[in-house]
């Protein structure tokens, strides 16, 4: 049942847009469907990183929790690590990296993953405060989020790479979320500088887009009301 | 294997606009995806149906045949049927269809599929001529197409419907194709009017969105340059 080149997506960014934010997937069930991956909890509650199968979320205190099999989310990732080794990197912005992996890979027209270890600095990320129902936009709910940052550490990224045309659906472009190696800092990463790093890299032909159709709010909802596009981006930048 | 839920995409309908008309994923390989399915061949060789696992090629000559496992497609979906009534309905233009099928589904933020069998009036479809290499764009190719018509007419549709989030990917709304029960006639329904059909239903929770991460001319596309989403209702409508 494995297949190394499936990534794996529950809910869709833009579900996300006008708050619907209930937790549709448990993360016992999310692992099931890889040993890698990101997300966020129910009510956007913080930034969630799995590595090596073990679930860790940043929260809004930037506290890093192991979560349980209970946890439960309306958006995540998750895959089955088969990464090659794609180059040692030094000294590069986020801008200048993602362009180097755009051209490293000539895959931007394909879902892949991209697993840096190694050292950082000038690293800002952030992680959403926890909001319960009723739930208010994306907009509304990322306003209550911290922000947290390192000037040295060395630690672990976990990217994902959405082709342009699937915005909206994923995040199009690259999706970032941190791990510090001693676990005490993470989240989704607002911007940052690798100063030394071993990448690589996972490509995927398939995507396997998992909807909530249990979930009433989210069959009934008119998304034709939302402002998608302007609204992730503001959220997600 | 067999989950009845997923409905599985080969390609994009975005990939056709520029003219990636390669065939990349056999007809064998399809039917390891389902037994029942739409799509179009290499080139946009005609307009393909599958039902009960036969898949069927509405030519631009208008003739069915049934195709091998052998032959190559550039774009196509098929799923394991597991259909459940809906309802009986008559007298119905197109448009009055879809809009009652999104009412009783109340389904239109996820994918699934209609099948109807009955009587039906005033059918026109259409089949593209199969183009060979250099590929022209969607534009270009489809102006080689046939229409046909048929009064009245026994028959089987189709349908996948896919939520407007995923336009560009997959074709938004409902995508039609049709065989009459004597297969002397069929393709890519352009209208129609419903006289008497039994409907029927199935609903997924996932597409399972494969990608031709093998072949170079759609890894290597700037999709940037295209009109995509213009020049696919243009042709599609």
């Amino acid at each position: 049942m494995t297949k190394l080149t499936t990534l794996y997506q529950h809910g869709t960014l833009a579900l996300l847009v006008p708050g619907l934010l209930a937790g549709t997937l448990t993360m016992g069930d999310l692992l099931q469907h890889g040993d890698t991956g990101i997300g966020t909890g129910e009510g956007l509650d913080g930034e969630l990183i799995i590595l090596d199968g073990t679930p860790y979320q940043v929260d809004s205190d930037g506290n890093v929790n192991v979560v349980s099999d209970a946890f439960n989310m309306p958006f995540a990732n998750s895959h089955f690590a088969n990464y090659s080794p794609l180059a040692e990197l030094e000294n590069l912005s986020q801008a200048d990296l993602e362009e180097q992996l755009i051209s490293l890979t000539q895959a931007s027209n394909t879902f892949f993953s991209i697993k840096i270890t190694g050292s950082f600095s000038a690293v800002k990320t952030r992680a959403v405060k926890k909001s319960t129902p009723p739930f208010q936009t994306l907009a509304q709910t990322a306003k209550n989020q911290s922000i947290f940052t390192r000037d040295q550490v060395e630690g672990t990224l976990i990217s994902y790479y959405s082709p342009t045309l699937f915005d909206g659906a994923a995040v199009a472009g690259f999706h970032n979320h941190f791990l510090s190696a001693d676990k005490t800092f993470g989240g989704h990463l607002l911007d940052f500088h690798l100063d030394k790093g071993h990448v690589a890299y996972q490509l995927f032909d398939t995507l396997e887009q998992h909807l909530p159709v249990d979930n009433r709010d989210y069959m009934d909802h008119d998304f034709s009301l939302d402002n998608i596009q302007d609204d992730i981006h503001e959220a997600e930048g």
